[in-house]
């Protein structure tokens, strides 16, 4: 019988890397997930990753501190920016310039380390927030340098980058993690919940979930703010 | 007159960054430092970064912090492996998995934010360590990912990655340095650096160092403990 194998999963605390935690561990891979701490509002997220580790034996919990607040240009990480409450054309000021980059360099270089070909992210291209780096071409480019900046390529190995959820519609990801016994009460989405994970109801974020989980014909479970 | 163009520089503090700053500075950029405080042992190359960023009126420094102790797996940033002092075939322990994907992340958040579509980096395919991120290859990688996760590329710029020293000898690096009056005694190579950036004169990165002012035919301005 094979041994399972290693993989590096991102775990936001969110509603998408909760989905693919779980997808994760369905195909068989024993997982290590990683946590970024970039200076988001939502650090609630954060303390919802480690639930959500732990709620699932994973083999191991990582939280990278990053402290994207040095570079600024988003509503997430600069705390002088405000989040907007409506959905606008083009790329939102919510989004963080490379934050997928930078997270799958992480995730690549934990790779390395576990002796990991296969690392998991939740990006998705369908409803998603117009972010350049959640579309299928991204994706495609980074399993490329993954290749090429890696010893496991240089030693003829693959490092294949999964997302499981790209194509899926927000409601299609909740069906997928119903079946799978996802906890949703547990996942925080919104872009500035409060402490203990209660959210707005009012950013893209929120309004996608909400969206979302109507569209599934399944009752949110998301605590809000007052 | 065109204005200057910006351009995010990533400065280690090393001899190669150094002489990548003051080409870029040669070719007319408004250049915007950015040094990586990832656990390396060597801090004190963070120290001659900043040294070298105030000595060349850089447009800005930044330094950003980020944890690779939690990943380990390197003799830079894992202090329970020691520093080899012989030069060994294949990828040696000195190598930080995913370090220039991570570098060239970071750098292009920041580039995002400033309105840069270029990046420079000191990567250096010739006289190297063995690093799988030093090559070619990669540097054309990250460019083509650089494209497709930014907002400049999807809005038809192009995010262009200098890699001046990418086919030069340590020798020609030193030599094209020196032309562009850099000052050598400023930087600090070594992997085991003390605190006031003397060098060891053993590990991979002095050799190197050493070799390259030998055959430059040049004086070697590093200081040495003991």
């Amino acid at each position: 019988m094979n041994q399972p194998k290693n993989a590096v999963v991102l775990l936001s605390g969110g509603l998408d890397s909760a989905t693919v935690l779980a997808i994760a561990q369905e195909q068989g891979y024993r997982c290590h997930t990683l946590g970024v701490a970039y200076g988001q509002r939502h650090s609630a997220e954060l303390a919802a990753a480690e639930r959500i580790a732990q709620k699932y034996h994973v083999s191991s919990h990582r939280v990278i501190h990053v402290d994207l607040g040095q570079i600024g240009g988003s509503a997430l990480t600069d705390h002088s920016l405000a989040v907007p409450e409506s959905l606008a054309a083009g790329i939102p000021i919510t989004y963080v310039p490379a934050r997928n980059t930078l997270f799958l360099s992480l995730a690549l270089g934990l790779a390395e380390v576990l002796g990991a070909a296969d690392i998991f992210i939740g990006v998705n291209a369908v409803d998603y927030s117009g972010y350049p780096d959640c579309r299928p071409e991204f994706v495609a480019a980074f399993e490329r340098l993954a290749q090429l900046a890696t010893r496991v390529g240089v030693e003829g190995g693959v490092m294949q980058i999964h997302t499981p959820l790209l194509t899926l519609s927000k409601a299609e990801i909740i069906g997928r993690g119903l079946q799978l016994g996802v906890d949703y009460a547990e996942t925080v989405s919104c872009y500035q919940a409060d402490v203990d994970g209660r959210a707005c109801g009012r950013c893209d974020s929120c309004r996608l979930r909400q969206q979302g989980f109507e569209n599934a014909g399944v009752i949110d479970p998301t605590r809000y703010i007052g």
